[in-house]
């Protein structure tokens, strides 16, 4: 449902991205190499590689391909403004759905569209007025070169957003009012009211759905040979 | 199953054993105050403890016994030597049988026994030659004070030991093969062959037991109010 993945774009797909975390640094700070030689000397992973992709060698595409598959299942489908728009008028309150049209209205819904709410183009944070960003991201300008794509990002979805604290790029809203506030004032030159802000807040929050349902795993016993983790350096 | 909580047996229960997580630096380097403020903050949890405690107010007690009434819905029944106990004589290969006959008779059960196969008394760590931690851990003596506690730890149990390397309440040992090896010498004063000590290791894989069994939780969407969480200081 995203054009592409990351705030910048890098990553074109689930696949692509499943790729990142493992060797950044600042997450797994692990290599690909290591990251698929663990999995190789682990006999439960060797026997689920090999059931699925028909070879005894796990190489990174396929542990790549096999967490985007994963990610592809996490839907959240039935928020209540899902079965609103389907029809049942009992499912959002009246505070709610004024809130959905200030947040059409006020022109929130020319970026955050489509069944997700965004994640169909990049855009410039900071339209009518700068953003002090507390990182140094420009976004998408890191993928293009293009100085003229200094500071947009991906328009994030807003399904779930209840849920997805802290909000921005940089993290750098801890609540949907100030996220709301923010948004109001840099990219639509408008200042909302308390009261027009908590309506936006309430319909944002009919934006949660059933979250994804799945038994806890239990990951298969390492191996005599599986290497131990090293903590991060101190 | 356990006599008392923790290596050194300083909590004597599931209930005082959580709120030792909570507060240590490293682990989740917080306050009980914090903790039990955080929980306050989020609309879920209050209604949740209200519906169990009957209370508005959310304090500690309440906390940790909640937490320790959920870590006793974790057993891990109908391991394979479950079932050979129980007259499945197909449970167990030959050789697993050999390794559990060599576990009793060269001693390991002397302190391993019980339905855990441990967890019910202190052992001095180093009974016939000293070990050599890597961590400076004294075990029992520090919460007795007596010195003749020194290096006396908890027996820990071998039920699912197959899944929770590394070993020794100093993580030294990496397989079930160095524990088997270095127990045998410094407990028993036993040299295991190569071929026993893999019996032994055989027999300890029958005891992974059935997993727990549940989904993954979701946790009720945080509150303005909620504090964000700070970072481990740099």
């Amino acid at each position: 449902m995203n054009l592409a993945q990351f705030w910048d774009g890098r990553a074109k797909d689930l696949k692509e991205q499943a790729g990142g975390p493992i060797a950044n640094p600042g997450e797994m700070a692990f290599t690909h190499e290591l990251a698929v030689d663990l999995l190789q000397s682990i006999p439960g992973y060797v026997s689920e590689f090999k059931k699925v992709f028909k070879t005894e060698k796990i190489d990174i595409g396929e542990v790549t391909a096999a967490i985007a598959a994963f990610e592809e299942t996490l839907v959240t489908p039935n928020s209540r403004f899902d079965k609103w728009l389907k029809g049942d008028k009992k499912a959002l309150t009246a505070v709610e759905v004024e809130g959905y049209n200030l947040f059409k209205e006020s022109g929130c819904v020319a970026c955050h569209n489509g069944p997700a709410a965004g994640g169909n183009s990049f855009q410039k944070m900071g339209l009518v007025e700068p953003y002090n960003a507390s990182v140094p991201a420009e976004g998408r300008s890191a993928v293009t070169g293009k100085d003229a794509d200094r500071f947009n990002f991906e328009v994030p979805t807003l399904r779930n957003v209840e849920l997805t604290y802290p909000y921005f790029h940089d993290g750098a809203a801890d609540t949907l009012k100030e996220a709301v506030n923010t948004m109001g004032r840099i990219q639509l030159g408008r200042k909302y009211s308390d009261s027009e802000n908590a309506k936006i807040v309430a319909f944002l929050k009919t934006l949660t759905g059933d979250q994804p349902n799945f038994k806890l795993p239990f990951l298969p016993p390492s191996s005599d040979v599986t290497k131990r983790p090293q903590p991060f350096a101190k």
